[in-house]
């Protein structure tokens, strides 16, 4: 079977070289007789992967010794419950940026944990958007905030990052690396792997080491930030497969380099937007000035039709194209590693569609 | 390079067939034109996996539907900090059995988040050992007991599991499917996947409901073990990879049969300790009662001695040998998917050593 443009939302489409490369070391990986996933994690071996993966992933995001990088099992839904854990209870509260679903999942996490404020509400917004700097009302005394940089399910994206007094936290699952971003304005970012980065089952957690100092010592060891700094994300046995299919990945972002990735994703992206636009057949469901560079939502005239779409493109090999369940209509996820020519393939797709149906 | 005889405590060996396969369907799964890495863990191809993963181990461990078996991120440590989270805190207490470094580390975690009695204590004890049941002290109104039943630095292993009154919980990471073992007298038991399972990164958790269903209903969701029962290990994106993995390792345990893989263990084992006792040149540091069939512990006359073994051995291709650094001395994991062969050549090696320096 040849390769199945997958534009689903995460699990996504991995770099091919990237997977070509673990193919042919999964037995043998490099000589070593044993494969990446037997690998002892203190040994030589997995140390070199996993420093090569923290220092490629500071480099990319142009991050210093004042940050620590951690791979902490569970994702990014494990950070939304970690970061109030660390940081809430006993009166402290954080703010939160209530962009969509994302946004409001992280903001549950902190209200269970702790207090939160909403420093924005555009969750329910039709088009979809995302709050601009200047319409976020920060709390005097938050100990952080928190915002989404990029809603998968809206398909909608900051574009401008806010600057809160307090220490700025972000979920970049869906757009790291994605789009030119200043990492050094956050005090913690994380990204679930499972998009942009590697396989499912980590997020990549960054934070400046004096921001981890702050957090509550009544945290369990596992769950406080600390830990993996002190640790080197060897608290435990860490997630060795995924780091190892992200440092594969990291390589190939570095040597084509970032500003050639920015460049493609929005070309990528201009073109299904271009294509949306191209008659009142299709709907952009985002407002056009917060149109997500790695999710693209779409509405065609009636929901039969939007089955039609979705089965006829997935009989073409385009797979992944219906929304998400809590929102309807269509969505084509393309992040950094989905081809170009699988986008221009769906651009095609989308005419022939509309000259039968339309 | 041929195959490395991996004797580390984990990560550790996994079947070479299971390898092979995972090799050979990685870029292109079972004809999907998908990587398993990148498949949508909501859809029909991932679920088939989870949903055969379940049943198999449900299968394999001899439990019935009143339990629900779920993939968490993290491993075992992660559930010495669940296990409390669930059911400690506003004066509830559980009762720990001490046997050793894991026993111990679980049991800290319970003291951080709520109150813990130790029901017995060997983690100082030389030779190592385990408590035998009647040697344990339940408390009255334990919310539940927590056991490990087989301590891998140690080299000791439960030969005798104990009957608490409270429902018993217990760390099984070192010797699932590893010897036979009553499964249906847990009332939750779990496995960090890197020893007996599948690749680091996750535990399989099993339980029975109507224990989840007793747990506090303030720990974060995620962290929660009725979420798991809820939404099938999907609450969030699960660590799909290790899944897999684990599923291709489950059937082959299936396909050999338990008893044909508990009996190969023993063998295993019994020659690695037949070595050992076969004169004054190596001391067993485990009580001969209590020995591990996973991890078998030794010394040398010197350190020097154990060295200059540790690295004669890793030049024939046998690696991680050196005991735990919290231990030193000498140690030998050799988990299911560990080949006889190795143990063997190891056997072999240890009388060549003792020739030449004994």
């Amino acid at each position: 079977m040849g390769r199945t443009y997958n534009f689903s939302p995460g699990p996504a489409m991995m770099p091919l070289d990237a997977l070509h490369e673990a193919q042919e070391n999964l037995v043998d990986a490099y000589g070593t007789g044993m494969s990446v996933m037997e690998m002892p994690h203190r040994g030589p071996e997995f140390t070199a992967i996993r420093d090569e993966a923290v220092a490629l992933f500071k480099e990319l995001a142009g991050i210093g010794d004042e940050y620590s990088v951690a791979f902490i099992p569970g994702g990014a839904s494990m950070q939304f419950a970690m970061l109030p854990l660390n940081y809430l209870g006993q009166g402290r509260s954080a703010d939160y940026v209530n962009s969509g679903a994302w946004g409001y999942k992280a903001l549950r996490q902190a209200l269970a944990a702790g207090d939160a404020a909403t420093a924005a509400d555009t969750r329910r917004s039709a088009p979809a958007r995302m709050p601009r700097p200047d319409e976020c009302k920060w709390s005097e005394n938050a100990v952080y905030a928190h915002i989404t940089t990029n809603e998968t399910i809206a398909g909608a994206q900051m574009k401008d990052i806010p600057e809160p007094p307090a220490p700025l936290a972000a979920d970049m699952s869906s757009d790291i690396f994605a789009v030119p971003r200043d990492y050094t304005k956050f005090a913690l970012f994380y990204a679930g792997a499972q998009k942009n980065l590697g396989p499912a089952g980590m997020a990549v957690v960054a934070f400046r080491r004096d921001f981890a100092a702050s957090a509550s010592p009544s945290v369990p060891e596992i769950l406080r930030y600390s830990t993996y700094i002190d640790e080197h994300s060897l608290y435990n046995t860490p997630p060795c497969w995924c780091i190892y299919m992200t440092l594969l990945t990291l390589r190939r972002l570095k040597k084509e380099g970032l500003e050639t990735v920015f460049a493609r994703n929005a070309r990528k992206a201009a073109k299904l937007y271009a294509a949306i636009d191209s008659s009142g057949f299709w709907r952009g469901t985002a407002d056009p000035e917060f149109r997500s560079v790695t999710n693209v939502t779409f509405r065609l005239p009636s929901e039969e039709l939007e089955s039609l779409f979705v089965k006829q493109a997935a009989d073409l090999g385009m797979t992944g194209l219906r929304g998400h369940r809590s929102a309807g209509g269509l969505r084509a996820s393309i992040y950094n590693a989905f081809p170009e020519e699988g986008v221009d393939r769906l651009a095609e797709f989308m005419k022939e569609f509309e000259r039968k149906n339309g």
